[in-house]
């Protein structure tokens, strides 16, 4: 009876993972990361500090973490390359959020960076905290190989640069008609784009973990398999969210893509649609994760969570 | 007579290097750079190649190049890891040159990318091209030792992060009176300043060499001394070019620094004891290179130039 055992239930592990998660970020960025230098910039480690901690679900190393522990991979290097994804995905929010972008005031109920600094510093808060998720990564205490250290250096760039979610905000930018006239985005080109703005980073979550418990190359493929469906259906609920959640909830303000006419699959398919294609990607999920049996339960469980989720 | 062989000549060398620079960062950031991609934000790959080709001295390949070359490394895998570099070191002058941080219209006499292009557009283009920095840096083609490769990209990021590059723009802006009441740097809180904005690049480029090269301890020891003496003198020339040189030549406005009441040496001791002081650093130079005798005169010539650059 796993399902039973506290360490299997689901939202025990999401809630300890979260917890280590944020422990480990305030270690990284506390004053102990400038040990050694003789000019501490304190203003932008207080700035990232305030990017990256103040909670969250951490959903993404989370699934790190969890996919490494399906191959057997260390709990603690698993937790490091999470942190590392985490400060990836911080630096974006906090770029996203800048007035040139995005122009959010509000951000998991707090103000953004820019907002509780200024502009310049949130700037280089999103700069050093990209730095700093490629400088955890190539710490020796994520992996003894330097080639899975190497390999996840390798994947974290593919998917956040100018192929990844650098370029899907680009294309982002450009569907909302910021640099021409706005036009229509057909259903595949939203899918694409939602797939490099959001569910690369996922992905990647997932493929990071499989990458540090040295899975064989057919588990990696079903667990990038898994990645694809769960990126996907993580923007398709995080859209129905935009419409029908509120912003207190949210910690941000709903309501406001669709202001913004952004292309997304509820906009162009409609609600119940949207809630159709979540089903199917869950069932694509369980599909990508049938060779794993019952072990892969934690991972049933997030993809489910995700699709759910309130906030 | 080494000294009258073409291919040992200094200028001759700077400008091939700058020219295959030149060709692989345009490689780079070519069309094949999104091969497979289904989505391509051309925008954003035209505004990462408006700010990284169009010449340039590409002084941090150059000296990457040849502090590999001093220690037998292959020259493609270094051009490749001095590509990088270039990519790091542009998306920082991107930044850089923002209106929320310098503001600054001009650069190698071209308009900066939020000029050329928006805001929004240049903040991507940095993001984009320092990921790419730590992608191009993790391929096998730049060394097959994949502990090689990771110790490239921790160096990297230690010298571009919160306590590197990132942090001194930080301490920069904060010297300005942005976020605070002015007040007068000492020289040491500048000399610091300095070595995390301009100098930590630029050792970097020499660490990344001996690295490489696969270079004894005391080896890379005295390559580290002249890095960062060279890195200090950089900033010194480039400090005295703000003073002393004229917006053409310099291809960026003249005389901004100063009037910004910048915290440079040249301000702090004047311009001829700023000059006493990079006849110093020259002499350090030299002394570093010392136990590496005659095959280290094109780095010699490269403290030299770096002193008397015009531009």
């Amino acid at each position: 009876m796993p399902r039973m055992d506290p360490a299997n239930d689901f939202a025990a592990r999401l809630s300890a993972t979260a917890t280590e998660t944020e422990a480990l970020l305030g270690r990284l960025l506390g004053n102990a990361a400038l040990r050694g230098e003789t000019a501490r910039p304190e203003r932008l480690l207080a700035a990232m500090r305030h990017a990256v901690l103040g909670g969250g679900k951490r959903l993404r190393p989370f699934l790190l973490v969890e996919t490494a522990a399906l191959f057997g991979a260390g709990r603690d290097g698993a937790l490091l390359a999470g942190a590392a994804l985490e400060c990836l995905h911080c630096y974006s929010l906090v770029h996203d959020d800048l007035p040139a972008m995005d122009d959010d005031d509000l951000r998991r109920g707090r103000p953004t960076v820019h907002k509780a600094f200024d502009d310049a510093t949130a700037i280089l808060v999103g700069d050093a905290l990209q730095t700093l998720a490629f400088d955890i990564l190539a710490r020796p205490d994520v992996h003894t190989d330097a080639n899975v250290r190497i390999a996840l250096v390798s994947e974290l760039a593919r998917a956040s640069g100018v192929g990844g979610m650098a370029g899907g905000q680009m294309l982002d930018l450009a569907a909302e008609g910021r640099f021409a006239a706005k036009r229509t985005l057909s259903e595949n080109e939203i899918i694409t784009l939602q797939a490099m703005k959001t569910g690369a980073l996922i992905r990647f979550a997932c493929r990071a973990g499989a990458i540090l418990g040295e899975a064989k190359a057919d588990a990696r493929t079903g667990i990038d398999r898994y990645g694809a469906a769960i990126g996907q259906a993580f923007q398709i609920a995080d859209d129905l969210l935009d419409v029908e959640g509120d912003s207190t909830t949210l910690g941000k303000a709903a309501g406001k893509d669709a202001a913004a006419g952004k292309a997304t699959l509820v906009s162009a398919l409609g609600a119940a649609a949207a809630r159709a294609r979540l089903d199917a990607l869950i069932a694509e999920a369980d599909a990508a994760l049938a060779p794993f049996g019952a072990k892969a339960h934690i991972l049933r469980d997030a993809a489910r969570f995700i699709v759910q989720r309130r906030s």
